[in-house]
C-alpha cells in the first residue's frame, strides 16, 4: 500500500495519524508530495488523483482513494484495534458530523486563509488568489476555535466521550494553523487548550510537532 | 423522527432520496424550513444545529445530525434495504471517495456560484457575497460535469457498478443547478445525461422535478 503524503498539512496528517492509530504505518510506503513544487500537479499524479490533492492512498491492486474521510473510512474498516469512526448508526452519524464540522471549521476554514489571503503555496502555485475572500475565513477560523471550546466543555472529545477521526481532524488543522499562517488557539479557549494537549500526548500524534519543525 | 427539509435544494434532497430508497420516507415527520425567509437563522433552529444549515435529522431520542453525509450514514446504517454507502472497506472507500467529489465538483461548486455571483437567497440573506468568487465556480461546475462524464463512460454509476450516495448527490447537485441558477448540463456529455435519466426514473427520485416545479 503507498501513501502519498505532505509532511505537516491538515489532512496527510490525518491519515497517518488514523494508520498510526492502527498500529500499521510501518507497514504503508510514504511518498513525500512537495506541493510547493507542484509536485502534485504532475501528468502522473493527477493520472492517480484527478483531486489534484494529497493524501491519496494507492491500494495494492492498483485501486487509488483521495478524499480523506474515505481514506479514513477505509483504514478504520480494513484494519484492526482502536474505532475511528464510530460503532453503530447513531455514533457513526455524530463522528462523521463533528468530522465534517472540524474539515468546514477548522481545517478549510484557516486553509482558505492560507491560501487566499497569504502566499499560501506561492506564486507558481496559488494562481487564483481571491485576498478578501481569504481574510473573512480568519473569522470564521477563530469561530470555529470558539465553536470547538464550548463542545469540549461538555464532554471529554470531539464527537462526545470517545476518541475519533473528528478529533485527528480537529487536532490536525490547529497545528497547521498554528505554524503556517501563525494563528494560535487564543489562550482563553481552555477547554479546547487541554483537550490539544491530550491529543499531542498520544504516540500516534506525537510525530507532528517534530515533522513540522522539519519544513520550518 | 423529524427531518427539517427544504425542498429543491440538493444537500436537502439527498436526505429525502436516501429515506425513500430505504422505504422510510412516511416514517418520519417532515418540517420545511425556508431559507428564503431565514427560518434556519432564527434561536431556536440554531440551538438544534450550530452549522445553521438543512437538512437536519433530529432522532426520537433528541439527538440532531446535521452534515449530509453524516445523515447519509445514519440512514443507510439504521435501515435495512438497499446499501447506499458501500460493503467492505474497499467499496466504502469508493464510495465516500466519489461522494465527496460529488459534492465538491458539482454541489459545493454551482452553490458557491448561486450565492455569490446570482442573487441567491435574496440580499438579507446573502449578507457576504463575493461575485469574483463565485463566477470562478461556473467553470468549476463545467469541469464537474465533464469530469463525471468521463467516470461515466466506464461505469454504470458513479461510484462504480452499483448505484451509491455519490450518485445521490450528483444527481441532486445537476437538478438544482438546472432550475436555480440555469446552468444545465452540455447536450454533448452524453454519458452524464443517460446516467442521470436512469437516475431520474428511479421511485425514489421521481418526485424531485415535481417538488422543484412548486418552488418556482
Amino acid at each position: 500500500m503507498k501513501f502519498y503524503d505532505s509532511f505537516g498539512l491538515p489532512n496527510p496528517d490525518r491519515v497517518r495519524i488514523a494508520l498510526a492509530e492502527k498500529g500499521v504505518l510501518h507497514q504503508v510506503e510514504i511518498i513525500q508530495v512537495n506541493l510547493w513544487e507542484g509536485e502534485h500537479r504532475t501528468a502522473s499524479f493527477q493520472a492517480k488523483n484527478p483531486s489534484v490533492t494529497v493524501p491519496l492512498l494507492e491500494l495494492d491492486n492498483g485501486v487509488a482513494i483521495s478524499e480523506t474521510t474515505a481514506i479514513t473510512e477505509y483504514i478504520d474498516h480494513a484494519f484492526e484495534g482502536i474505532s475511528l469512526t464510530g460503532k453503530g448508526p447513531e455514533e457513526r452519524a455524530v463522528v462523521h458530523m463533528m468530522q465534517r464540522r472540524g474539515e468546514q471549521k477548522i481545517v478549510d476554514a484557516i486553509g482558505t486563509y492560507f491560501h487566499h489571503a497569504t502566499p499560501g503555496f506561492g506564486p507558481e502555485i496559488e494562481l487564483n488568489q481571491n485576498k478578501a475572500w481569504g481574510e473573512a475565513h480568519l473569522q470564521k477560523t477563530l469561530d470555529g476555535m470558539a465553536y470547538f471550546d464550548a463542545v469540549l466543555r461538555d464532554q471529554a472529545y470531539v464527537a462526545g466521550e470517545a476518541y475519533s477521526m473528528a478529533d485527528i481532524t480537529v487536532f490536525t488543522g490547529l497545528n497547521f494553523s498554528e505554524i503556517y499562517p501563525k494563528v494560535s488557539v487564543p489562550a482563553e479557549l481552555t477547554a479546547l487548550v487541554d483537550w490539544r494537549q491530550r491529543i499531542a500526548a498520544r504516540a500516534a500524534c506525537a510525530f507532528v510537532p517534530e515533522t513540522l519543525g522539519g519544513r520550518l
